[in-house]
């Protein structure tokens, strides 16, 4: 699907709010791609996201799912309006090990209000080129940039 | 609901799995409490934490609903066996603003295979004493250790 | 939680709207509580709800998970509105065995376009009086009354 | 994804499976389509099957999603193996309004234990051909068969 944005700046608007999160500052993800309705995001590997086998932790995988997805979701947005994640429901489907972490995510029902996305996310290097290892579905609400 | 562990060390055993997780120092959270099928979190605001408001991101939420379940349900099991997360599902419910984030977590079935937990997650000192910023269902399967 | 309804008429209004599904009377459910914030449904069984190995259908316990939140939902709405479901997530726990299943729903956060609500599924009559079979979170958005 | 399934028989078994549930017959489910770890089922829209708008009951689009899905995985079974729903998600994207509903289901993690499969539900001849109205992430867990 192709999406029209609603603000032409879309992608300064976006990756400036994207750089506002001290939290992927701390976690070391970029924004590598987007597009409107789509965002991909980047994480390398260490052993501060790691869990007890080493492995990416759950929780960098569920966040790195999240954000890509609200992005995907505010690219959309008028220039005054903002979103918040409502829900996120993630699938593991395989251990994240790996060099790095690459969200994939797609608006798949753009709305005033609500905003559904998925988003897929793979481990990368790890032997054997890229596996899956979650997928996700989240709903975003627009509002009011206060 | 009451547990009975099939592990009279299940707490030292416990203790020790979430000690080895990177990420857990990374975001400087406690587990404050641990009883069979129960586990307690607690995650203090820093700015390394934030989102674009300066509130707690959805992605520390999210990381605080899955470990305190997945802990509440490594309580559960025999010293040979640990587990992962199969799925995640987190309903954002106020704004993660606060001094800190306590995530309380309980196991709602308990099987030799799959364990299901809810975890809810809540803002403290924000004013009005504490608030439920989130509340999630997850799934853990039980595996060997290897 | 309390809540306060903003329609005095809330019983009338909510038990008119679950009278006008068609699939209710399909499946044969009924109502048997109503208050604030508050709904639980009641299912007999019956052949017609079954799934392979003559227990009541997955289907059927999502749908009756969905319908009890939706209207614990509507009975806080205002006289001019109604809802839709968002998005629903349900956790199986145990077999749809028993003679009838309740459902049990109970709004966790109520809200002006958004209410999340908690629903739990009860098998009834199983030998052992009545057990968990499924909890479920579910989002409902209010809309205008068309 | 291609898949090669454990059974040569599979999808007389699968059928025969499906068949088996007196809850698609009391909807008229048919299954169109079955290939190894995917899955096609067709609901023709009745006055029986309505929500409060006349619509498709939101009960009846989780239905067949989960149903698609877990025939999905059930394909790749072995003989001796049957499977349960562990949870479902739902995410219901436009008003289920339609002469039919079809649901597409996709095996995404085949595993020994637990299959993960993705069902979108598309609401048919609404005027504008096809409409994905919902999407869906659901866990199976295979058991042998009792």
């Amino acid at each position: 699907m192709d999406f029209e944005p609603r603000d032409p700046d879309f992608e300064q608007r976006t990756r400036e709010n994207f750089s506002s999160q001290g939290f992927m500052r701390t976690l070391g993800a970029t924004m590598s791609e987007l597009e409107p309705g789509r965002c991909r995001l980047e994480l390398p590997f260490s052993e501060a996201l790691s869990q007890q086998h080493g492995f990416f932790h759950g929780g960098a995988i569920a966040t790195l799912a999240d954000v890509s997805g609200g992005y995907a979701a505010f690219s959309l947005l008028a220039p005054d309006r903002t979103n918040l994640t409502v829900e996120l429901k993630l699938n593991l489907l395989a251990p994240g090990l790996g060099e790095s972490l690459v969200a994939e995510a797609v608006v798949l029902k753009p709305g005033r209000t609500l905003t559904v996305c998925r988003s897929d996310v793979f481990a990368i290097g790890a032997g054997d080129g890229q596996r899956l290892c979650a997928t996700a579905l989240a709903t975003y609400m627009a509002v009011d940039r206060s």
